[in-house]
């Protein structure tokens, strides 16, 4: 894969204007307009973004695949790390300046859900794709010059200079780090949280246990990171594409399986290679026979599912309630199980130590004006994650 | 309800004739025969049976509603308190004399999921309803007197004066229960473990919590004592009959929905009750409708529902992949999760203790000889157990 370098350019942070990819319907190019950034209001930051990186989310978004389809024009992208340009009224925490990482699974820490410990979906801010405007009073700070609104997107909106977000959707970097590292830090906004949260927050892997991973993209791959991490012994790697193989490998896969290379089931050959299956298993497709294949891939009497792909609606899941009764189990789960503002710091620190590699998964690096280049080498599954300099 | 009590008569134990309590065929009456029962070989006893009592698992297997109506002439019952009568080779842990629980999901000890914390499923000795002969031989114990088979029924076959089973399928009481008190005790070999057993096991209930319990019976009912044994503050029962609300009182329950009182969906109602949803859901029906208003009546974010009901078969479950994505999960269980052999002997202790009601779940008592009328009770929901006197 190609990986083109830019220099860093860090833009000016007094302006309430600039540059944004804005879409103005589904499957339409990004069209980078000037746009209006109002400030921010009461528990409200307006951030510059830096970098910004592209998630499959993205994808289905920009293709109106759901529901989030309603709201154009609007700025997408979820994925970035900025600068605090400004807080609005009653935000102690942010101030202008701080490094910051926004996520669209926002902790607003004082909610039923924020105090408990056994969830980490915020009452207000939790992910919502069909939310499309700010909190405080349901319109949106952004705007055409002609003063025509562009929707907001996942609670962030990350493919513009300038955005704004509620402070409990971003979180503060204690690190200071270098250029250089900074920027793959876009990655803890989803995908590596995601990966590495299932493996640590859901599942618990434990360590000499046994994994299989359906689907190579770069949650899959942080996945068998944070498997690699906790001591597993055998992680398999299923994808129809026999070049993430080789990716895979670097992130901690010992075997692999392709789908296309036998008419047995993928479910079979994971149990004979693991003395009857897997302890855990990550669904990272959104495929509901490839549920079904992870499912049966785990071990009876403990083997555990983790669901991460985004399904397409209307389907049940393909399991008869008395399957459940061999021990196996399914779960889903949002944002790896972080609860973003408490614990994205500790897991940025273990970046930094590096106990994850993040760089691994950048696959492409572009200008954000080439937004509609990127997206293609996505659509092409020739990118794992592609990083524009904004 | 009405409660026969009759006095306890203890046969005995020097012969291996006795009679049973036979069924010939799906929804066939039982007939009371006198049947030949073998020696016990390696790893295997010989019991006298004392009491015995019904569980809709018999119901079923007698209606010739799933596989295990595949073999006939049949023993059926799992429910039971005997003593043993002799032992095969290599049984070092259980002698003449000793009184044991039957466990239709047994416990080698030996195998993988023996010595996994993660199951209390056996390799070998596992629930298996298509499982009609000794693990052994392939063959069975019991003969009529001219000599042709009659098969075993869940590891167990209890409907009989004299059973046949593994070791492994047999708990020891290390107590010395009065007459009184032992009779109870049949309902640990099935619906008091499985109930508390998914409780205190599986969900793990915590003090103040809420929960809701779908299906009064005795599973339902043992629940309840189980969620009120761990601090429970709020405990909902939903039955379309009305009457169980009187016992569900006294084994703990709070509040009580009839399905049948309103058009609005019981999990709306659990939701109004308990401010947005109950922490646990036990569905103990067995239907593919009340197992999704188990799961919508829970909590997002933390919501847990445990499947406990028989779902007949071809049925998926009622459930959008991405449903699990706001943070409820289901899982099933088998024997409440107990190991059986390790953990039934501080069970059966704390019912001694009076931490758990057993007597009340026993609504009937009759002789064996009268099996076809408890059957009838039962068939009628007139019954939530019917003790039967061997």
């Amino acid at each position: 894969m190609i990986k083109r370098r830019l220099s860093s350019i860090h833009g000016h942070l007094n302006d309430d204007d600039g540059e944004a990819a804005v879409v103005r319907g589904p499957n339409q190019p990004f069209l980078i307009e000037q746009i209006r950034v109002d400030p921010p209001q009461k528990m409200e930051v307006r951030i510059k973004i830096l970098y910004t990186s592209i998630c499959h989310t993205d994808l289905s978004a920009w293709k109106g695949e759901n529901e989030a389809q309603q709201a154009f024009p609007r700025i997408l992208g979820h994925e970035a790390v900025g600068v605090v340009e400004s807080v609005g009224e009653g935000v102690r925490e942010l101030k202008e300046g701080d490094h910051v990482v926004p996520i669209f699974n926002g902790e607003c820490g004082e909610c039923v859900y924020c105090k408990s410990q056994g969830t980490n979906l915020c009452e207000t801010f939790r992910v919502n794709p069909l939310k499309s405007v700010m909190q405080n009073d349901g319109k949106s700070r952004f705007s055409t010059k002609d003063g025509h609104p562009i929707f907001h997107f996942l609670n962030t909106s990350t493919f513009t200079e300038y955005s704004v977000l509620d402070s409990a959707c971003l979180v503060k970097l204690h690190i200071h780090p270098d250029a250089s590292t900074l920027k793959n830090m876009t990655l803890l906004s989803c995908g590596v949280s995601t990966g590495v949260g299932a493996a640590w927050n859901v599942a618990n892997v434990q360590p000499g246990s046994s994994v299989a991973i359906f689907g190579l993209g770069a949650v899959g791959l942080a996945a068998s990171q944070g498997a690699r991490a906790r001591g597993a012994s055998k992680i398999i790697g299923v994808d129809r594409n026999p070049d993430k193989f080789l990716i895979g490998k670097t992130m901690g896969m010992t075997d692999f399986i392709n789908p296309k290379d036998s008419p047995k089931p993928v479910h079979e050959r994971v149990r004979e290679m693991t003395n009857g299956g897997v302890d855990h298993s990550f669904e990272c497709v959104g495929d509901a026979g490839v549920l079904r294949e992870a499912f049966l891939s785990t071990h009876d009497g403990w083997g555990k599912t983790i669901i991460i792909g985004v399904h397409p609606s209307p389907q049940t899941l393909p399991l008869h309630p008395m399957e459940l009764f061999d021990g196996r189990s399914i779960i889903g789960t949002t944002f790896g199980g972080y609860k973003g503002k408490t614990q994205l710091p500790d897991l940025a620190k273990a970046c930094m130590r590096g106990v994850l590699n993040l760089e691994g998964l950048i696959s492409h690096e572009l200008p954000m004006e080439n937004i509609n280049e990127a997206f293609q080498l996505l659509k092409d599954g020739k990118a794992l994650r592609c990083l524009l300099h904004v």
